[in-house]
């Protein structure tokens, strides 16, 4: 994969993670600024936290200025258009699986082309996909989508990343399988939600999850 | 501007920023190494995350432990003299405009000084002057005062931030220009506070916000 | 002290932060990857803000992929065990107890033996040992326990570190000398808690503190 496809799947990633982001600001009646704001922390989050932990030079989201072109286009689209759809969090769920699948993707490819074993390529391409999510979340106050015990989060995302260490080792790694496997990604990801697939309990003889979002 | 007088105004930030902290610590019923260490987090907090994303270096907040007097003096001027103030969230907001206007020129300055190019370096200005007080909010569980659509905040460390790339670009930033810009930016915070300006909602056609703080 | 034993101090140190993050996942009603992540994060997120700020290459954590045995190994112990002892809040104290103990140690010498000097070894150490519990509380949506008043939590982790600086400086840090402030750190945590004492307010004339959990 060339680092220019990888950069154009960074970004539209970066847009759909904003996408979400700036609808849940809308949602929880943020302001535009605010909206640009968390956008922008959901969508470059997770690069961000990966490039840090790669160590190598300051994020590419501060030293290429068109990381935030997404977040700007997300923030505008969100204010001109979310009255239109369906104030639910589907909508927002949907642009994160988006963001998930492509980021599991890109974020496995960079910390392997950065010389990172692919055991620790794979534990930083999930953190990359996950990361954003979570700062999302948690800076919104609520509890990380991550953690619902209703549906699948993670589990696409180490699917992914795996994969991708997989193809990069054999070589196959292009813009056609990595499409494959972040298509793959989104879609266990949207079937999980649609038909409630989860996990087992963190404890096997608890029986009433007290989870609740919020 | 030469270094020490960008040190100095940089720990007056800190100072201002660690008292909004230990006031907030004082008003949830913290004790005092926790008041103490809140405004540590939320003085060092915008800081360490800027020199961390410029990658050089451990971040000046630990390579020089001045930087931990201002957080024991405001812990100390909080324990004495909290109880003779209002016990609002004015003052609080007032020390938090003081921090936010002198960290978005800072931090501006100390990213051109690394040599990262102006749109890089306003934009970490501004993740420098807001930092520490998503830190102060989230850490103690509030949806962060930089959300609320009822006035101005990264506004102000926005517009501060581009006046101080514009000044060192065009080699006219030292104390007195400085100074002036952060003046400007405390005024725009504190008058937007006051007067209730604001900017519109994220959503163009949503009608009623259901922001709510805490 | 050779590398190999603060290793397996730092190993057992994640174990216990993990088991603490697992426990809490279970309470929450968390799925067992929610368990295994929120273990992982707790257990290595404290060492993972040591050594981004240490800024010395990526994070041992992720170039040493021995460090997610410990989560692993956490949230199957919890998983399986966790329905036989008691619900409450008490075994994640005493866990996350072990852990601060070990890492007020193990953090305050690899700064040291990054070059760090004492005083920044010192606060890099304690930053390292309530970073992990502060990333657990804040990302489930708990005021961190670190913030609760009616006990000691900070004070013993800078004890363990100030004990740490000193037997380095002198030259007497060894396996022994290493666990016996270990084991000082937690007595004090854990007696602390026992016994509830505490410090003083954050603020010296305001009676009622007003904290809550959760």
């Amino acid at each position: 994969m060339t680092l220019d496809v990888a950069l154009m799947l960074d970004l539209l990633g970066v847009f759909f993670f904003a996408v979400s982001g700036s609808l849940l600001a809308a949602r929880q009646g943020f302001d535009l600024v605010g909206s640009l704001l968390l956008g922008s922390l959901v969508g470059l989050g997770g690069g961000v936290l990966r490039d840090v932990i790669l160590n190598s030079g300051p994020p590419a989201a501060f030293s290429n200025p068109i990381y935030f072109a997404p977040p700007l286009l997300a923030a505008a689209v969100v204010y001109f258009l979310a009255g239109k759809v369906e104030r639910g969090s589907r909508l927002i769920l949907t642009f994160d699986a988006g963001g998930l699948a492509l980021f599991c993707i890109t974020g496995t490819l960079k910390a392997l082309e950065s010389g990172m074993n692919p055991v620790a390529a794979l534990l930083l391409g999930v953190t990359t996909a996950v990361g954003g999510g979570v700062l999302r979340d948690v800076t919104a106050n609520q509890t990380p989508r991550l953690f619902d015990p209703r549906d699948l989060y993670a589990i696409p995302a180490l699917l992914g990343a795996g994969i991708t260490a997989a193809l990069w080792y054999l070589g196959w790694l292009d813009l056609a399988t990595g499409t494959v496997a972040a298509v793959l990604v989104f879609a266990l990801r949207m079937l999980g939600l649609r038909f409630g697939w989860h996990a087992p309990l963190a404890a096997r003889s608890w029986a009433r999850p007290r989870f609740r979002r919020g």
